[in-house]
C-alpha cells in the first residue's frame, strides 16, 4: 500500500448521528482502508446529528475512492460533500497579480496611469536602463516552457504545465521575494522558443527555463545567453547541479576526502548529468564518467546525441569503459539522475570505502537508501520522505535573487560555486552528519544567503549592468 | 501657467528653523511660483529646527525645479532631501505577483508543487478545457502592446511602454479583481504580435490589446479573434467606443433625441473612429459621416488608408461631402477622436438646436468646455478636470469580468452594446444632467455592472465555451 500523502488528500463533509461511537467507527473504518486521518472539525450540529469536516490522506486517486466509498456505507454517517483538497488549491489557479501602489482617487491614478505614468515612459524612452528601476523588470523572472518535459509526465504541452510553472512563481515569491511569471508557450521547436522569449525581454529582468526537453534546451539556454541582456538559468540542469555540488562538499567533509582526487561516476547522460559534470569539474573534479544504459561514455563511442558528445569530449579523462557496474567498482561518487532500480546494493558494496551515493531519479531513486543502509557513508536522494532531499527550490530564489539585487546580465560559473558554497554552509556545522549534508527547503536563511553569495559573485565576475 | 497637478508633485523633506513665520515664508514661497500645497507632516524635530515632508503639486518638471530652488533659496529653509512622487511609486514598478495558496509546510507544498501538482497537470493534458478552471487562465488578461502608439508619446517601444500597461493591470485589479500580465513585445511588424500572442495563449483567459498603431491594430485584432479561443479586445477602439455610446445614450434622452434620426459628424477617422461609428450603427444611427483634415470621406474619395476606406465604404449613406465646419452645420453630434482646437464655436454655433459635442482628443480637445459654454447642450472630453469624462476604464475592466465569468470566447457586438447600455444605466436618474450623463470613474458599482449585463449578452449570443 502507498504512502498517504497530502497530495491525495480530501475533506469530507458529513452529517454523524449524535451517538456515541460514530464518530470512532468513521476513524477505524478510514483507517482500515488506509487512509490517514490529518484532521477533524465540527462545522455544525443540531443535537441529533453533529455535521463534521474530515480531512484525509490517501495514497492515489483510487485510494480516496475507497475511503469515501467506505464512509458513505456506514451506518450512522451521511456523507454531504466531499472535496479534493489539491483541486481546491487549484481552483482559478495559484498566483495573483496585485497592485503595488494604492488607487483610492484621482490624484492616485493621476500619478499610476496618466498623465504622470507618461513621465516614467519618456525617461525610459531616453534611457533604456531606467526600466530596470521604474518597471516589472527590477524584480520579474519569466518561467519559460513548451511543456515539453514535464516533472516525470513527458511531454504534456504548455497548457498542462502552467500548474507546475504556477508552483514555481509561487516557490520564487515565498522563498525569495523574486516576481515570476509563467510563459508557456505553444510552440514547435527550439527556435520559436527563443524567438519568443526574444520578443518578452522588455518585461524581465531574468530568465528561468524550465521543463523543456534535451538537447533542444541547451540550444536555447546557449542562444537566449548570448542574445539577452538579462540572466538566463535553466534549471532543471544548473539548480540540480549547484544542490548536488553542495551536498557534495559537505560529503566530502564528512568522509574527509577532497575534489581532486576524487572518482565520480555518474548514472544519466542527460542536460543534469551534462549539468553536473560541468559543475562538478569547475569545483575541481577530474576523474568523472557518465554512463547511459550502453555503458561508459567515451571518445571512442558513437552514434552519440549532443549531450552525451559533450560528456565524451570534456568527462572520462582516464578513458574508461563498460557497463556502470563495471564503473563503480573503486569508484567515491555515484550521482543517479537516470532511472528506478539501476543500481544494486552489491553495486554500492565494490565502491571505495564508504561511498557516497546520490540518487536522484525520482520519484523512485537508482536505489532506495534501505538498499544502501551500512554501505554508504552519505545518501542523497530527490525525495522529501528521505535524508538529504537534493531540492532546486534550495537554489533557484536565491540565484535570482541575487542576480537581481547586483543587476547581473548573466549567470556566470562563479555565481553557480558560490550559490552551491552558500547552500553547503546553511547546515549548522554542528548539526551537519550523513542524514544532514544539505539543508531542508525549509531552513530559515538559506535564499537570503545564497542571495547575497551570487550578487557578490556577480560584482567580482563584472557582470553587473552599468546604471546611470 | 499649467495647472498644479498629482502626476507633478514632489515631496521635499526639508529642516526649518524653529521661529515663527518660517513655515508661513516657505508656503508663501512655493505659492509665489504657483505650486500648490498638498499636504505638510512633521518628520522630526529638536528644539532648534524642524523637519518636515512638504507635498508640493506642480504643472511640470521645470516647475518642480522652480519650486525646489524657491525653497533651496530661502532663509531658515535646509532642503535635506527632494522625491518626486510619481518616480517614486514606480519604482521596482507597479505589480507584484503573489502566491494565493500558504506555503507553509510540507504538506502546502505537496499540494500546491510536486507530486499533487501532476495531478492536476493529467487532467489539463486529457481535457484542456480545465485549464480554464484550475490555473490562472481562469482570471488572467494579457495586456499587450508593441509600443507603437502610446498615450500621446507615439511609437516610444515596448520597454517604455511598460509602465502604461502596468498601469493598465493595476486597473484591471482595482476595478474588477482580473489579474493583468503586462505583455509588450519587442517586435517588427503585426505578423510577429499575432504570432507572438499565439504562442502566449494557454495562460490567458483573454486578450486585452493596448496602444498598437492603425492600420496593423485592425489585422491583429481580427486575425487574433480568429484564431484564438479566448476574447480579444483592442481597448483603444472598442473601450473607447463603448463609453461614447454610454454618454450619448444619456446625452440623447437629455436632448429629447432618437438614434435613428440622429445626425452625427466625426472629426478623426483613424482606429477609434472606425470603432466608434460601427458601434453607433448598431445601436441604431444611420446618418454618421467622417472627415480626417481633407474632409468628408466619402465614397469617391481615393487614396484612402484601411480605416477610411472602411468608413467610406459604410458610413456616410448621404454621401456628405465638404470641410468638417461645412458638415457640422445642422448636425445633431459632434464626436471628436482628431487633434487639438480643430473646433471653432461658430462650428457649434452652426450646429442644430442643442448640440452634443464630445471632444475626446486628449490633453487638448477640438475645443475647449469654455468655449463652447451657452451654445451645447452636452458637452464631454477625455479629460478628469471637466465634466463627462470620456473614460475607458468605464468599460474595460467590466467587459473582461463579464467574459471571464461567463467563459466568454469572443467579444460580440451584443456584448459591447450591453456594455453601454450598463454604463449609461450607471448614472443615477435624479442625476443625470449635462454635466452628468456618463459616470465618474470612481462612481461605485460601474464595473460590476457592466460585467453581468457583458456576461448576460454572451450566453444570449451563445459564445460561452462548453465546460465539462
Amino acid at each position: 500500500m502507498v504512502t498517504p500523502l497530502a497530495a491525495y488528500s480530501v475533506r469530507i463533509r458529513a452529517r454523524l448521528q449524535n451517538h456515541p461511537g460514530v464518530l470512532g467507527s468513521l476513524a477505524g473504518a478510514l483507517g482500515g482502508v488506509g487512509a490517514s486521518l490529518a484532521g477533524i472539525d465540527i462545522v455544525a450540529t443540531d443535537g441529533a446529528t453533529v455535521t463534521r469536516d474530515i480531512v484525509v490522506f490517501c495514497g492515489s486517486e483510487g485510494h480516496i475512492s475507497d475511503a469515501v466509498a467506505v464512509a458513505q456505507g456506514l451506518e450512522g454517517v451521511a456523507v454531504v460533500e466531499v472535496e479534493d483538497r489539491t483541486y481546491a488549491l487549484h481552483e482559478r489557479g495559484k498566483l495573483s497579480i496585485e497592485s503595488r501602489t494604492p488607487l483610492g482617487d484621482r490624484d492616485d491614478l493621476a500619478m499610476a496611469y496618466t498623465p504622470g505614468v507618461a513621465r516614467v515612459c519618456t525617461a525610459i524612452a531616453q534611457d533604456p536602463t531606467l526600466a530596470h528601476r521604474y518597471t516589472m523588470k527590477a524584480n520579474t523572472v519569466a518561467v519559460v516552457t513548451d511543456g515539453s518535459a514535464v516533472l516525470g509526465l513527458g511531454n504534456i504541452g504548455p497548457a498542462a504545465a502552467l500548474p507546475v510553472m504556477e508552483g514555481k512563481a509561487v516557490l520564487f515569491k515565498s522563498f525569495a521575494g523574486v516576481d515570476a511569471v509563467p510563459i508557456c508557450l505553444k510552440v514547435s521547436g527550439p527556435g520559436e522558443i527563443i524567438e519568443a522569449v526574444q520578443r518578452l525581454e522588455p518585461m524581465f529582468g531574468g530568465i528561468n527555463l524550465e521543463d523543456i526537453a534535451a538537447p533542444h534546451c541547451f540550444e536555447i539556454e546557449r542562444r537566449l545567453t548570448e542574445t539577452l541582456d538579462i540572466p538566463v538559468f535553466h534549471d532543471d540542469q544548473h539548480g540540480t547541479a549547484v544542490v548536488v555540488l553542495a551536498a557534495l562538499r559537505n560529503a566530502l567533509a564528512l568522509t574527509g576526502r577532497g575534489m581532486q582526487t576524487l572518482r565520480v561516476v555518474l548514472s544519466g547522460a542527460g542536460a543534469a548529468g551534462v549539468a553536473i559534470t560541468k559543475i562538478l569539474m569547475n569545483a575541481g573534479v577530474s576523474d568523472i564518467v557518465a554512463a547511459d544504459r550502453r555503458g561508459a561514455i567515451h571518445q571512442g563511442r558513437d552514434g552519440l546525441d549532443p549531450s552525451k558528445q559533450w560528456l565524451a569530449d570534456h568527462a572520462n579523462p582516464e578513458h574508461r569503459v563498460g557497463a556502470l557496474s563495471d564503473l563503480l567498482k573503486g569508484a567515491d561518487v555515484l550521482i543517479g539522475v537516470s532511472a528506478p532500480g539501476l543500481v544494486r546494493r552489491e553495486d554500492v558494496e565494490s565502491m571505495a570505502e564508504g561511498p557516497i551515493v546520490f540518487a536522484l531519479s525520482n520519484p523512485v531513486p537508482e536505489i532506495l537508501p534501505e538498499e544502501a543502509e551500512g554501505v554508504v557513508a552519505v545518501m542523497a536522494t530527490g525525495r522529501s520522505d528521505y535524508p538529504n532531499q537534493i531540492n532546486n527550490v534550495l537554489c533557484f530564489p536565491g540565484i535570482f535573487r541575487g542576480a537581481l539585487d547586483a543587476g547581473a546580465t548573466r549567470i556566470t560559473e562563479g555565481m553557480k560555486l558560490a550559490a552551491a558554497e552558500a547552500i553547503a554552509a546553511a547546515v549548522p556545522a554542528a548539526q551537519l552528519g550523513p542524514r544532514l549534508v544539505v539543508p531542508s527547503v525549509f531552513e530559515p536563511g538559506v535564499a537570503e544567503a545564497v542571495a547575497a553569495a551570487v550578487a557578490a559573485a556577480a560584482r567580482s565576475d563584472g557582470v553587473t549592468r552599468k546604471q546611470r
